[in-house]
């Protein structure tokens, strides 16, 4: 097995076991070196977003002090959920290496595949012309950092 | 203009002025009462997860006690990212109201409408059988949490 996968595999019993959440875990490696682990821990926190994807890289970007964690790798036990998958993008981490699906997790009445499939249909669009202004705000700030 | 969304934009506003990050704000509202209010974070903190909706999300989850917004709306500044949008849907947040579109975004220079567009092109499956056996661990676990 995967040596990475393994301790995400670990990362999840642990969780399973300590009632933090769900049986998931991540591990994130940098160079061939682990620069975090976590498990999900949506029901320690009461926290919705304490995914173990989201936790990793909150961890590894403290870490290494730096919102861009190009060059890095993501295991995690199960296929990302939209929003892990998007927080993964946005830390522009390289590979993703998964172990159990969407479907997989529906089985056990995770809702992830339900996201991907799903109709945006409680969501509209109000004050856009207000909110554009923050943008020019943004956009004509000197020396801003992009990320 | 819509009261929520102002006080978002004031939210924006000071990340802006901050220099905590991107032009978002987001609150979150029940029964017509602030729940919590929050701008983006990613350069205060350096973590790529820390949009306003994300923050936003937590603080509720803090305050209310719970990772279930059910019955909550959420204002945003901008259309969430796929990030953001998975966070409210686990979050069970009712509604979604946004001022600006992930194409505003864009011309500032952020990547959400590449992430809605672009395709899974970097992630692979691997141990899917070694991941599972911690799924029938949480199958088997009794008086489990759904979330």
């Amino acid at each position: 097995m995967n040596k990475y996968m393994k301790k995400a595999i670990n990362e999840a019993i642990k969780g399973v076991n300590q009632n933090h959440g769900g049986p998931f875990g991540a591990v994130i490696v940098k160079n061939g070196e682990i620069v975090s682990t976590a498990h999900n821990q949506v029901l320690k926190s009461n926290d919705p977003t304490s995914h173990a994807e989201i936790n990793a890289i909150k961890k590894a970007s403290k870490k290494l002090q730096t919102f861009d964690l190009s060059g890095c790798d993501i295991y995690t036990t199960c296929m990302p959920c939209p929003m892990c998958m998007g927080a993964i993008r946005w830390a522009n981490i390289s590979n993703i290496y998964y172990g159990a699906t969407s479907e997989d997790a529906q089985s056990l009445g995770f809702r992830d595949k339900l996201f991907y499939d799903e109709e945006h249909q409680n969501i509209r669009s109000i004050d856009r012309a207000s909110c554009l202004s923050v943008f020019r705000l943004w956009s004509e700030k000197p020396n801003k950092t992009i990320y």
